[in-house]
């Protein structure tokens, strides 16, 4: 077989054999073999967090990545924003007619190897195949449980006046790695990649050393950094201050945003996020951060006011002061 | 607004309005309400259920049900045939630039009508918009979290010989309403519905009043009864035999199928299950599940024999007997 055909979503023998030659060829999670309908975790004690994610690949392969990588770790990062370390994925893929068997077997490759370099298993699963031309090529959907430790209490609405806010990564990678691909102005040789990446270990390093610090977590994806700080500022009922100058944005992405004429704080990213902590702990927290290879590029870019309230204000290197509203409109 | 515009999945102030106007307007779990990337449920003790199902609507709507009220109880199924009480669910949706808001608030308003009457609650969800003509109108990926009791170990692969095979309620409902509805031959008021429904509460009155009785369960969806019940018999190691004429088919649907020249053994079923148990409980869980709205249909169809292994047999009223295979093709 080159090509997915209808059958291949019928239920019946030829979908036994789509789950067996692609599937079940990377996906090895013993609990994924047994095809239940559900799958059987074993005893765990704690609250879980939950989350779901839907990937519909504009485009499919991209620089740095591709979306088979991108929904395992989109869903991991959901979960690790609540400080859950996460336990079991579950993937729905529903495929066009039509849509080539060689794509959809490195996709799959592509989200095994993402789920055991994160160390977590694809348990569930389920696939659709749709007549062509009622869907594009492939979409995906990816859910996961995860269980938050004792006494942690993180979410967009825990930022406290007087935290310190802390950006685990460089921005705007994702963004912009897909936007000089797609408008083709720029080679990708140039070193635009997505910054796509699991957070999940960074956040429980974090967790272990200083529990009950962090207080707020965010991945700026849609909408980007701006959009995911007035969010946290508006649930928190703070003010964000935010210094322009510390803003972790590496010269070629600027130049490209430039070019591409877009502002590299509304553009999506896919391996970094913002952490909101007390200030006491702020430097240390830092420096777990920076001693590992997800947060190497950590750094202090602003603070939480108690006022104005649901307010983002960014303070360029003259002392000028600009607000910051969430995205209108589309990148 | 009365078409969905591409901004609508921007992540920015048009996702919120979307958000606002229509899936909070309907789904109004508090824990969904905070918008966070993941939810985070209570404290619990136990093994989790967890599993994922996508639905593409071929049609969205049709007699008994829409694609809403299909998602929810999918899931909600899969997990209890797992004997699982269900938790919680996660809603994914993707959506067609242009897609009628009208036919969004119809569909998100079925998702919270089936999720309030089957008890389980949509706590995290995630909205997508794709490019006009990437997706023929919207599909929905529901993921859900159950429990399962201490001791249940509910399968496909828990069937063993002497066990009785027992159907929830009639056959082929859904696959009928669909096929007579796509076809137009039939009338619709000639009372050709989905049988869609939620089986959990079903299940939970058996399993609590029998605990440790119940194999095996298995909703036909997809390959329908045939399919479901050659599966059950490879995974579990026995064969299996089902005496034609106790076969709950109305009569109607009987003759729907010859007209549409389907077998209704390989139509899907949305509101029904198979359930496998031991033999000295068989008549009391028959009762318990007759006293139910939702198993008011139930009647043994066959038993469970230790060869031969992974063969369906059909014995027909004049002795006769044939060998049902999985379905091969597209009914």
């Amino acid at each position: 077989m080159d090509k997915i055909s209808l059958d291949h979503g019928s239920g019946g023998v030829a979908s036994q054999e789509l789950l067996s030659g692609i599937f079940l060829k990377h996906l090895t999670s013993p609990v994924l073999y047994t095809l239940e309908d559900s799958a059987l975790l074993e005893e765990h004690a704690g609250r879980i967090a939950f989350s779901t994610d839907s990937f519909v690949g504009d485009p499919l392969f991209f620089p740095g990545g591709n979306i088979g990588m991108l929904a395992v770790n989109g869903t991991i990062n959901n979960l690790a924003m609540r400080g859950a370390m996460p336990l079991a994925l579950g993937l729905g893929v529903i495929i066009e007619e039509g849509f080539s068997v060689a794509a959809l077997d490195r996709i799959i490759r592509s989200v095994a190897e993402a789920s055991v370099s994160a160390g977590v298993a694809v348990v569930t699963g389920d696939t659709r195949v749709v007549q062509k031309g009622r869907m594009d090529g492939i979409c995906i959907n990816t859910s996961g449980i995860g269980l938050v430790a004792h006494g942690e209490e993180i979410s967009g609405a825990g930022a406290m006046p007087g935290d310190i806010v802390i950006l685990s990564g460089t921005l705007a990678e994702h963004g912009i790695a897909l936007l000089t691909n797609r408008s083709g102005t720029t080679q990708c040789s140039a070193g635009y990649r997505s910054d796509t990446q699991p957070l999940h270990c960074l956040i429980q390093s974090v967790i272990e050393e200083f529990p009950c610090s962090v207080h707020a977590l965010r991945d700026p994806t849609r909408g980007g950094l701006a959009t995911s700080l007035v969010w946290i500022a508006s649930s928190s009922g703070v003010g964000i201050e935010i210094l322009e100058e510390t803003l972790p944005i590496r010269q070629e992405v600027r130049e490209a945003c430039a070019r591409e004429d877009c502002d590299p704080l509304y553009l999506e990213n896919k391996g970094m996020c913002i952490l909101i902590c007390a200030p006491e702990d702020a430097g240390d927290i830092l420096a777990v951060m920076r001693s590992m290879p997800t947060g190497k590029d950590a750094v202090i870019v602003g603070s939480v006011s108690a006022e104005p309230v649901g307010e983002v204000t960014l303070t360029g290197s003259g002392g000028n002061k600009r607000s910051l509203g969430p995205l209108a409109g589309i990148p």
